[in-house]
Parts: C-alpha cells; structure tokens; sequence
C-alpha cells in the first residue's frame, strides 16, 4: 500500500515574518530543534521530556533546593510585586493558608475585570501578527524560566494544595512543564498544517486559472483559564500554553487557596513577553476577593472566547451549560469514579503494592485516583492461591497500612489534605458504612507530621459493600477512600464499571487479569464506557499517572472531562483561518 | 532552521485489522493512492479534484446525460425503493414540488425514531473495530457510487432547490463529492496522527521501564445531519462524511422540500456499506411527516452525539442553545450577511462583469452570495474615470440587467427561486426602498422560464441606501436583492463591514481597491471580522464559490457558522481516543 500521502505530508514552519520583535525572532531559531523533537514524539508517542523530574543536585545544581527553598520564604508576608504592573489594579489581597498549617500572607494584586479584559484584548495584534513560529518560540522561553524556578514552585505547590514535596516538585514543575510544552508542539503543529500560503492554479482549456492565497491564523479571543487547588500548574498549563500559543490572550483565575503557584507562572510568561517585544498584558492574574465570583463574571464577559477549567462537576457543568455559546468553547475536567476490576493475578504482591501506592498518593487527592475496586463476591485466583472476598479487602487494606505505618515515611508520600471535605469523608467511613450496609475494613488513619503540628494528614481507609449500594459507589468521595465492591462477576464488575464511567465520568481505569479473554473485554468495556485503561500495573508505572507526550489525560468520552490533555482536537478550535485570495 | 520536526511527523497508516470484512480490506489497496493525493493537497492547499465537474459527454460518456434524466423521471411519482429496508419505517410519505412547477410525487420511508437510532447505533461496533484506513476506503466507494449518479444527482438537485442544471450538476456532484472526499481525507489524516501503538521507554538508573501502549478510536455516538433546502449535498457532505470515516453513525435529516438528493445519496452509502461487509444502518433517511418537529426530536435524543446543520438562524440558534451539550457538539451555518466595499478599481468592466453573476448565480440564493456594496457616499476612482456613488449603483444594476436581458439565457444562471420568502423579498424592493429611506435602483424583474412556465424566476433587483439605515442593511435578504450602501468613506465601508459582520456573520466579502493601503486595511478588516476576504476579483473566480482542497467555507470566527469546511476542527472532536497500556 502506498503511503505518499504520508509522506509528502510534512507541514513545513511558516514564515517568520520581518515585523517581529527581533528578540522573538531569534528565539525561534533557538528552539526549533527542541520543538521539532516535541512534535516528533506527538507523533510516535514514544517518550520525550524536556524537564527532568528528579530533583537531585546531581541535576540541578548543588544550591538549587535552598535557593528555591529561600526564594519561597522569601515572598512570605509580602506583595508579590512581580505582578505590580497589572493592568486595573484596584486592591492587593490574598488568604492562603497552607495545609500545612502556616498562613502565607502573600497578597496579589485584584484587577477591575474590564480594565483587565480591555488589556488582554488590545495586546492581542501583535502576538497575531508574530506569526505561529516566533509564538511557539517565546511560549518556550516562558515555560524555560519557569522551569527555573522549579524548587521555589515546589514549595509553593506543597503549601497550597498539601501534596508531598517530591511529589509537588515533579508533578508541579517538570511533568506540568513537559505538559506545557506538549500544548505548544501540538499547537504548533496544529497552525502548521495549515501553510501560510499557497499559489492556486485550477487547469483549464487555455491558461490556468491562478489564486495567490494567504491563510492567516486568528486567535478567538482572551481565553480564561480556571486554576484547582490540588493542581494548580499541571492541569493549568496545557490550557494556557495551548491558547497562548495560537494567538489568544490569556486571563488566569487560580483557585483562591493556590494562588501563589500560578502567580509564579503568570510573571515568568510576563517577563518572557516583556524581553521579548510584547506586551506583558497578553497573560495576567485575575485572583478574586471574598465572594466575588470572579471566574463566573469572566467567564460570562464577552471578551472571553475560550475556557479552560479544572474542578468540581457543579461549577464545571454551570460553565458547559452557561458559558459555553457559539462563541466561546469550555474545555472542563470535573469529577469522575475510577474503576479498578479485579479478576485474578499471578502477582499478588506486585498489585497490592501498586494499588496501596495509588491509593496513597496525596491522599487519593487526585482526579485519577482509584477509588471503586471491584471484587468478585466468589474472590480471585491469584499466585497465592484464591482469596475470598474479604480476604482481598484485607490484603488491600493491609497493604495501604503497612506502606503507611511510618508517620515520617508516610508524610512524604500522603502529603497533607487540602480541605475540610476531605477531612470529613476520611473521617466519616463507619458512617459510609452503615449507611451502604458496608463495613469499615481499614479505617482512614490520622498521620502526625513530624515537621507540622497543624497538618492534618490522613492515610486512606478501605470500606467493603456490596455491588447493590450504589449510591455509595456512584459518586466522587474524594480523597483517602478506598471502596472495595463485591459484584456478581468479573462480568458485572465490567459492566458496572461502564455504567458508572457513563454516567459519572472517570479519569483512569484499571484491570487485573490474568486471561486474555477478559483483558479483551477490560478493552471493549473501555471503548465502551470512553476511558484510558491500565492493565496488570504490578511495578512503578501507576494507574493515576499519565506521562505527556504519550498518555492523553482525560479523553472527552465520558462527563469526566470533555476534552484530553492533549490531542488536536484540544488544541485545533483555539484558532481559526481567514484566507485572503486575489487572482494572479 | 531545523525542520526535522515537520520532516518525521508522517503519519502512518494504520494497520488494517484481519478481522475488517475481506471486501472492505480489498478496497483499502484500491483507494489508498486516491487518500494520499488527498491529504497531500490539504497539506498544500493546491488545487485538487476527484470528480469532474464538466458535464461534457467527452467526460462522462455520450448516453450518461441522457440516462441521469431518466432515471430522475423514473424515480418520479414513486416509492423510493432503495430505502425499504431502513430499520423501523412505519409509513410513507413525501411532497415535494420542483420549483419549477411540477410535484415530484416520490414517497419515502417514515421511522419511529428510537428504532432507528437503535439500529444506528447498533450498526457502529464493527464499523468502529474495522479501523481508520477500512473506514475511509469505504467511505470513498460510497462517494464513487454517489459520483456515477451526477446526473440523476443533477436533476434531483435541480427540482428541489431551483438551481439552473448545470449548477445543480456541479454543485450538487463533483464539488459536494469533492468536499466529501475532503471530509474523508481529513478524517483519516486525524485518526492516522495518532499512531495504532507504540512500545513506551522511559530510560532509568536500570533498566528502562517499557510499557506497551494501544490507541484506539471511538465514535461518538450517532450523528445527526439536518440537510438545507438549497444545497441538499455540498452542505450536508462534509459533515456526513466526516461524521462518518470516525466512526460514527449518521442519521440524515433533510429539508422536507429537498429529499430526493439526499435519498440518492443515503441509498448509494448503504448500498455500498452493504456490498462491503458492514451494516447498512449506519447511514438512513429520516423524512419527517408535516408538523413532526423531528429534527428537535433527534437533535435532543441522547444517542445523538454529533449535529451538522445548515439553514436558518432561528433553528441554528435553537440547536446551539438548546441540542448542544458537553456530550453533543453541534456545528452550525446559519445565514449571515455578505459585503463588499468597493473603494477603486482599474477595471471596471471586469468588476462589474464579475459582480454581476455572482448577484445572478441562483439568483443569490447562496449563503455566499453578496448582499451590500459599500462604496463611498463621494463615489470611486475607475479606469473609466471617477463615478460617482448613484453611478455605481447604475452601472452594477446595468450589468445585472444586461446579463439577465434573454430570458432563455438567464434562466440557466438564475435558477427559480426557492420559496415564497424569496419571491416575497424580491417582490418587496419598493417596500424596503421606502421603508430605508433608499431607491429602487433596479426591480427585481420576473423572467420568463422558457420550459416551466410555473416557475418563479427573479433577476436581482438592486437598492441603494445610506448606511444610516442599518436596520435595511445589517440583516439577511435572502435571494436576489443587492443593497448598494453610501459610506462617508472607505474607512467607514470597512468599519461597518467589520461590525455588520462580527453581530451578524458572514460567509464571504470581497474588497476592490488599487491601493495597497487600503487592501492591507482590508485584510486587516476581515481579519477582525473573522471572514475569508477576496480581491479585485475580475475574471472567472467569484465571491461566491470556495474549492474544496484550498478555500475554507466558513471560518468559525464569525456568528455565521462555528466551524469551516474542512479543517482540523471541523473533524478532530467527532472521535475520542481510548489508550490502553500494559508493562513489558
């Protein structure tokens, strides 16, 4: 079979064009090769980063840690005045309280929401008329220079949304980072594929008939990005870096409680636009006073074309049903169930520890965590021979104990919880399980922190109910809970599971088979029920971690999310063509 | 600059699994040429056509003409028979009348609506399992199929909309067939960009951890195309066939006065799906009975993920509004309103010449037909010397009334006109004149059909105005009225031209100038506008028609339509992709 096609399709870069500020101009020469490697592995899906995760000294630097450690200290108790010269600015604010305990007594600048908007609309033109290459260029320049202040974002991420500092580290600054630069390749790729021009020419009985065409990218508009407590950076990059990258202006209104990190990564965008001949106004800060409402006025003003919003499923689902209009997109992740099915192993071992560690990772706190896993009432083989039902309960609640059992240990991989809500589901399972005629397996222990007294940690409890409860098991309970059903069948777990994906989303899904027909039915289920499935996950590789450039976060196949991070369909609506044409 | 990023993106065919039925799996060979020439023209944007659009006997064969009419003839006064298997028909019915004068008397198949989407719906497993490259090989069987009957197409096309035969021919055949095979181009190059799978190697102290990653496509769910009643194919292809080649179902809904093309062509798709392996469900008709409402019935039932519309405002707004949802994306061409500023020229007969058809063309029953001609109040600079704004305003009706002089002959461009809306806006120029405070420069005149005496033929009529009357102007009037609009200067011309557009949409607008200010101006113009922009068009290029390959119809950018024919985002959204990994 002939693949020409294939291969003669190489949407080349588009012209630089001579009106670009110069500095921009070169970046783009700087960074062409590591976009290209970027869009390569788009491609191959193979893996690609650009920021490594460890954060050894041995990678980046002897004094990195302290000096990220200091730079942090150091905005305590003050204005973050990097972002001074907002526009609009009519008062300085800020509540942030750490899970860990402290206050951080940083406060931003408040913006008059249309003084803000009229700001991002006019700095629009230029970054236009830059063209897709120098934007690709200086979008990286800016996740450079927050890539630089990864340890000082460390410690910010830690202290607003209670994740652990390895955790907060890798997963706020080089995975959101590599995040970040997927959403610019993509973007890149995505204007590319439409040439900056073409001259026409439609055969005839005499001379052709000859067009010359420009196709010129558009942006929408401003574009809104909503910020979560719980990850602030890694669910906020690809939407900011993906209308950034094709021409929109972007307002950022981070959640009131996870200012500080997004304040990081505004005035580093800010400064990179500033060095590189635009006008800083194209990325601001919009935090909001006690009550405002903010992100509903914003996403409402009709300046605003594009949302992206990570959070809740009541807020998300009033911005798809209010804010979305012919006119301006809303790309939301909400809340979801996932679903692990156990059918058998032959490594017992292996999946306790890989479950307990999902399990256990801040908390359960993330949208991916796995929070249903059902059970056959009639138990499982396994290489340790067959296990009741209950027994696998208590293999699984035992296996979360023991990689718990040390509070200095635990803290690092538990983090702190991030709000009241989760407090009180962790601590209200003999509740849950009196209610879903359930019983509490492992209850949701209270970790001390060796370093904070006030945070309140807590290690996830384990509650086993049967599969008829489902108004126990059909609704987010988020945080450190565990519910471990007992179905019918390996053939009712699965179809539970698409059932409640359908109805109530998810973000991950997991099975562990060891037959092949099963697995094979895992696959259609997950077709079916519109979520990305991990099997047999007994090693490092965890169901609740997806890897840029490879795993597509969400899928837009369920109400989980209605878009993924990242696929062109994410990216390709961010902008439009206007072709000019004139006969030659 | 380093490109290898754009030289190593080729996107692969994917696989074809052994489990495609053998027939569909034999035509993936046979088209797989035919896809990459397609996919190399939208990458180049160069001129591209599959389909002839000369009706000559030299291309399609000297009895071909002849046979399409009788075939149209004997479709006439019928059951449409081809469509008796469609899954739960409970009556039959029809009632369309030719604009022409005659009532076609064919009857079509009635469903009852959850069969019919339970059958779609049933139909998408294999189809889905089949694979990208089975899919869009299929695809262009049924489009090739749907090609062979350009004639009876023709005809069909002809007596349902009013179009003159050789528009209906070539618009309803080989450039709707071409924008289908667009449609199927584009959808495979989407599906290809995500590759069927990859071996993951994240390189670590040990050795790498190596995960083994599939991606495969889903559908949405059912589509729904809800067909116009002026272009029954161009408008309805892109979307049926996009809708398609990923995956999913479609249910075609057309205007209830132009079934006929879409019949023939949901006929020619199942005959193919059928002949392939597949079920033929997964393409139907569903006429409505008087009074059914059934386009808001399917647009609001939950198996329909996917709506293509195309008409009036009211209805589009509706379905944007009310049909779509996080699950259900609607993409929408609604009417808009069409400018042309016309600041100089130094041809001013070929601008006139040019003008003159596109007004003529269907009688500008075109969504791209240009409605207002802003020209300043002071007049403009011509190589025929300056003429004065009423002098413009004659000349343009002048050269509409020369070429629709000859009934006989005008009649092949005018088509009849659609419905009594048209006629009653064409009748009304008097009215509107008064009512704007304007001039009847040109009645719109009744012509005479040599062939079908109860034809409603109108030649344009043309008003001027000035451009204080907005409410005259800053609206559609459908069909064959010009509204030559005073300006106090071009400024003003692309001021109001930019604002009339943004509020109100637009398909098309055009510009005449000599001067490069001013036509850079222009562009900037329908930049902000959001509007795909022609110039100087003096030759046989017209405003009013875009070529599948190169020109966008629609932009996104405008209330006009919230998407193009065809772009990345016109079809990236209508499947989802579901990973599933395991370790190695």
């Amino acid at each position: 079979m002939s693949d020409r096609g294939a291969d003669v399709l190489r949407p080349a870069p588009h012209p630089v064009p001579d009106s670009a500020p110069q500095a921009a101009r070169a970046l783009v020469g700087v960074h062409a090769e590591a976009l290209a490697q970027a869009i390569e592995a788009l491609g191959t899906r193979s893996w690609h980063s650009r920021y490594p995760e460890s954060p050894s000294p041995r990678v980046y630097g002897e004094g990195a840690a302290d000096a990220g450690r200091e730079a942090f200290e150091g905005r305590l108790t003050r204005h973050f005045e990097e972002l001074a010269d907002q526009p609009a600015t009519d008062a300085w604010l800020g509540a942030e309280v750490s899970p860990y305990g402290p206050s951080l007594r940083v406060e931003y600048p408040h913006q008059q929401v249309d003084g803000l908007l009229a700001a991002a609309a006019a700095a629009m033109g230029p970054w236009r008329d830059a063209g897709a290459e120098v934007r690709a260029a200086v979008c990286l320049d800016a996740l450079d220079r927050i890539h630089a202040g990864s340890f000082e974002m460390a410690h910010a991420v830690m202290h607003t949304t209670g994740q652990p500092f390895v955790m907060a580290f890798q997963a706020a600054g080089p995975h959101a980072q590599d995040r970040g630069l997927e959403a610019i390749a993509h973007a890149l790729l995505e204007q590319r594929r439409m040439p900056a021009s073409v001259v026409w020419e439609k055969p005839g009985r005499g001379e052709p008939v000859r067009l010359a065409k420009e196709y010129r990218i558009v942006p929408r508009g401003v574009a809104l990005v909503i910020g979560c407590n719980t990850f602030p950076t890694w669910n906020s990059y690809p939407g900011l870096f993906a209308s950034l990258a094709t021409g929109n202006a972007v307002v950022v209104k981070p959640h009131p409680r996870a200012v500080l990190p997004l304040a990081l990564t505004v005035s580093a965008i800010r400064e990179s636009l500033r060095a590189n001949g635009f006008e800083p106004d194209l990325v601001t800060l919009a935090v909001e006073a006690d009550g405002e409402g903010l992100a509903r006025t914003l996403a409402l003003h009709p300046a605003v074309a594009l949302v992206d919003y990570t959070g809740g499923a009541d807020f998300g689902s009033w911005l798809q049903s209010q804010a979305a209009t012919p006119a301006r997109s809303v790309f939301a992740e909400k809340s979801g169930v996932n679903s692990v099915v156990l059918d058998s192993t032959d490594d017992l071992a292996g999946l306790l520890a890989n479950l307990a560690f999902s399990f256990c990772l801040y908390s359960g706190q993330m949208c991916t965590t796995p929070q249903n896993v059902l059970v056959p009432r009639a138990g499982i083989q396994t290489d340790q021979g067959r296990l009741s039902f209950d027994e696998v309960a208590a293999r699984l609640a035992g296996a979360v104990r023991d990689l718990t059992a040390d509070d200095v240990k635990a803290v690092e991989l538990l983090g702190a919880t991030v709000n009241d809500a989760v407090r009180a589901s962790a601590a209200g399972l003999a509740e849950l399980a009196t209610a879903c005629d359930g019983q509490v397996v492992l209850e949701s222990r209270l970790v001390q922190h060796p370093g904070y007294p006030d945070a309140v940690v807590r290690a996830p409890g384990v509650v086993s109910l049967d599969v008829s409860a489902t108004s126990a098991y059909e609704r987010e309970c988020f945080g450190p809970v565990v519910l471990v059903v007992a179905t019918d069948s390996t053939e009712q777990s699965l179809k539970r599971f698409v059932e409640t994906t359908r109805e109530h989303g998810a973000m991950t899904a997991a099975v562990y088979s060891t037959s092949e027909a099963v697995l094979e039915g895992a696959r259609e289920a997950a077709m079916n029920a519109g979520v990305a499935l991990s099997e047999n996950l007994t090693g490092q590789v965890y169901v609740n971690q997806t890897t840029a450039f490879s795993d597509l976060h969400g899928t837009g196949a369920n109400p989980a999310a209605n878009a993924a991070y990242v696929d062109a369909a994410f990216v390709a609506s961010r902008f439009r063509v206007v072709t000019t044409r004139r006969q030659l």
